[in-house]
């Protein structure tokens, strides 16, 4: 209820803080019989784990995993799978400079007036980097569904700033920093990057994020509807500012003739939908965009006030990242496929056992 | 958790089909004290109701609603708050060509799938008038909200397919059918519905809905944000596929120089954030925008399968909305109401008292 | 939150007062495809309903339950179940004596403090009879647990003050007024409410209700145990005290080698269990005693309070129950069954399928 | 979902099993700026944990508590609290001869038909170990109850087996391993406990808890009340089969004219009500009782059947408690706490500040 719990039957709960002595979540409700190790959640920590490219913060950590709980011989057993981050390379006194004042655009302000406290180590709990354990979380609910319903979660950065990144396959974005789905734009985006970073600014970024092999059915009217919980949790993760689904904000200017997508015996032919009507899933691609906005750390001076009101200038020193966008590819994978693998639960107790989708012939290629 | 309860502390459970004997929902946890009657809700029920123009469905019911329990001589008990509106004007024949086929583009085929059955009487469950038990709620959550901090709730429609209407001021918005804050463009408006309910068919819009006299400090992190929540709330709304709050997708080119509010002793002086930071209000107006999909249900022949799977043609006779965007003001402003007074509770619980806000003087003239 | 709602999965969300409008529930998680009319709800209703015999309240009301939602052609769809019970013999004028005053061991006292107002008109929302509504909802958790698993759940009175019933047989119980499992004790037991009546007192009774051809494995460790389920759902009904679990308080001074029922091929060969061992169901019949104190509304005078604080003497005229006990079993089998069908639906979505159980080869005769 | 979450607004999510590498837990919802070290949440666990004396058993751990986020600079912030007690004294071979037979009485046969996998060792997840995360979360609720109203909760055993023990007074519970309020019956509790290990067999146990200093108006009708969720905490305690509040099952043969509590302008002149009325506080005592089965793990032999269904004999020779109820003191203590602050939290949300209470001149000397 204090909000660090995310989802209904596959439950995350979230904790710790950026320079604390550890991150980690508790999952509860995993069906039983998965077989899990932490190699299984490794590979997407690397993924989205700092320190990977020049674009993004230098802190350096491992982000290595622990299972605490909830596995044995190998697989889990139904009780909750606890996980755990040591945090390794905090650096408190990058921070001293910012502990009186507020940074512009920074959830600083908020947390001091809601709390009357805050940790502000590294943004303490507001920080980017408790997304970790949702990735880690993330992993074990991709794994289960693609092995009960052949599921698969994927996404890419489609603009950087001004930079639109044109999608040439999805195996270009393993290949870059970036995860960006065109290797031959990289150059482009890695100039306009140090640009910025000499600058001393940040930018915002675009991204989309889909399911391919998603069963039909899964969504629940009237209010926990599948595309209103991928938007609770899209603008839930860190400088989200926008969600849309499917076709989003083009519809408009659609016309009902344009925008309903046809359905044919051998399945839908186009996916404005983005693969959700009525707040329950068609069987077709789940289609996700979201807006990042740019990191409120930056070292350009900027005015605004300290704790007493009073006028001040805030300059911020730390290691941050440039565009928070870069390294939000697998934190938004995670949150789909939590999302997915609840509603899975959800929909298997009111309705048993879970469909086979209708093809969709509009895949994107 | 089959998702008709809306909100955690402030809590909506709708109940209701389209076509059955009665709609309606169950609050509770209102507080205790509250002065209320029927008349403090029907008012806004009477903005969203049909049949108030020749551009939005011709069903023509008065919406009366009934408070059934949780008030005493007046005043709010602190026990469920039960409202019940009676359906009048079902005319289920009208859907009898659509039981055997699917609409594309509508809930249809996702319940048939879900739940291997479905009320196909005027969209049943799916169908926007469950909108209304809403639009009730919240004019209890505006009322609370209004008393205790001076918040106020308002929306307009800012743009009908291609046609961007201009802000000229919150008093125009009650002074046509569209809600829009611009009665010069009135004519503009009707001459482009009316030519596309000639041709049967629906269109898009956009709109745009905010608070202001916010309290600082609503918003539970990590997950439960304020934001995230009002996504929720919003994609929740039916034809919903796109919410931005503040800046929105904007931010995609914005830098974090431009972007991030700038603090002074007399206030914020921008407002791209909307209203929240790492999840929490500022204290600043929340602003928050969608966009709205053509209906499904418009007259032109459309290709589509039936219940075998057989390739067969859907028209679509009965009473609709051809832009259903029309009547979701009253709609987006019941749910931001209800997003705040959730969370005001929310607050109250974990942190006491609710605070006075930052003055915002970047407010929208 | 505000605690107006009992379930998980198959929730239900009650509204009204005993002298309001109208009362009623809203049963939301229900699974689709079961056949439903009001006729499979009215049987229990009648069961609990009061003004059936001399021994329990006059007021006289047939309890006529109208379905308004989520049945389409006599079968759920999944869509919320919402119930409505008009009321339509209050009698406020007989509680007017007592709206200054405080009953000693009533509610009155605590809704006043809570809430700083109180429906005072026949104990509001503290009466039981909000209890109708569960009577409702329990019919339809009944019918689809004996469809899905030939589950029963069946109760009756074990004790009326100082006399205890032997248990003679379960048909005995729908041949007198009492819930006695026994007829040959019928005139004892209306001799004793006759002699209470006369006084002007009441009386507690004590109550058994079990569950036969329940799954094995429903109940969730490590808090939400089936036990702790029935517990939590017992105790909540108006009136109850005490609450036990199979062997209950007889367990304090057994040994383990006497406790723990013994396992053979052929099935337990004994039930202290109560057919649950670490919070989940053995597939052994459930077994539940509960305890439920005298009503609180008597004709006695007794010492008290006003308003103020000030001495009054209290004296309750209207129309109550002598011994609430007595229409108490249709209620505990009621919330037996909505813990059942909760935790049912709970075990689909994480485990899947529900299993057979073992043979109970203790079962009461 | 899955039951690993304990509590509404002050959420504590427990997880780990007797023998993996650790047990903890995370609390969210804690309000902030409560001074909080690990010395505040030890010494509970240090009255909980084993080996403190030859009746309990021998297994040797420290149970020392980590505070892994949710506290900055002594203080907590809002954020979730995460305790972390590593396992240190696990001896798995201990357990190797009961991995293919049931124990009659565990939870053995439970888990293995629920999850279709259980972790043997020590019991895994159904053991009592994961009684002390709770203890640790309960000294949390503690300290800020006391700071917040001066509520204490202490609790004592009242039973051992036939062995009733008479309430000298709160000081000797501190002076002997049995928390027997009557240092002078120790002697006897001893020899009848060394018997029973040399017997190899278990015993019962009755226990009292009760809060002093509670506020008036804390439960949520109509189902969350302050006693339900009372029984719902206790009984989901390990081996709890009977729970009582106030008279209890004395209740049974009470006329309303003795258990109704009378009101004076002093206060309540007595406590049959157990300090709730129709689910509230009244401010008085709370006060409970509960029985506890004896653990179900002896070294007697027993008849039982394998994972095959065959018949098997089975002998327990791991490190147990013969008396699980000695040492469910802190526990019971700990689980009132939680539901009264979770309470307190509830109550603070919906009715604002909580009220200070009406004397009782019942109290226990």
């Amino acid at each position: 209820m204090a909000g660090s719990t995310f989802g209904q039957l596959f439950t995350v709960t979230n904790f710790g803080e950026s320079h604390g002595p550890a991150i980690g979540c508790v999952i509860d409700g995993c069906p039983p019989g998965l077989a899990l190790t932490e190699a299984d959640i490794q590979g997407d920590l690397d993924r989205r784990r700092p320190g990977t490219s020049r674009h993004v913060t230098q802190r350096n950590e491992p982000d290595a995993v622990e299972i605490l709980s909830g596995v044995y011989e190998g697989k889990t057993t139904g009780a909750p799978i606890a996980l755990l981050i040591r945090n390794t390379d905090q650096r408190s006194k990058d921070y001293g400079n910012i502990l009186q004042t507020f940074r512009p655009g920074h959830a600083d302000y908020t947390y001091w007036h809601k709390y009357g406290i805050r940790d502000p180590r590294g943004g303490g709990r507001s920080s980017a980097r408790l997304t970790a354990p949702m990735v880690a979380a993330g992993a074990v609910a991709k794994k289960w569904l693609r092995e009960q319903f052949g599921t698969e979660v994927r996404g890419c950065m489609t603009q950087l700033g001004e930079v639109v990144i044109q999608h040439e396959g999805w195996d270009h974005v393993h290949q870059n920093p970036f995860f960006a789905a065109n290797v031959s734009q990289i150059e482009a985006l890695e100039t306009y990057m140090d640009a910025l970073r000499k600058e001393g600014n940040s930018i915002g970024a675009r991204l989309y994020v889909e399911a391919t092999g998603v069963p039909v059915g899964l969504g629940e009217p009237l209010f926990d509807k599948l595309d209103a919980d991928i938007a609770f949790a899209m603008m839930g993760i860190n400088a989200v500012k926008g969600v849309e689904i499917g076709a989003g904000f083009g519809c408009v200017t659609q016309k009902g003739s344009e925008h309903g997508d046809a359905l044919t015996p051998e399945g839908f032919t186009s996916n404005h939908a983005g693969g959700v009507l009525g707040g329950i899933s068609t069987g077709q691609d789940i289609r996700v965009s979201m807006a990042i906005k740019p990191t409120s750390s930056i070292r350009l001076p900027r005015p605004s006030i300290d704790l007493n009101g009073d006028p001040a200038t805030v300059e911020t020193f730390g290691r941050h990242d440039p565009c928070v966008g870069i390294r939000a590819t697998p934190i938004a994978e995670a949150m789909l496929a939590l999302v997915l693998i609840d509603h899975a639960l959800r929909h298997r107790a009111q309705c048993g056992d879970v469909q086979v989708t209708t093809p969709d012939i509009a895949r994107r290629g």
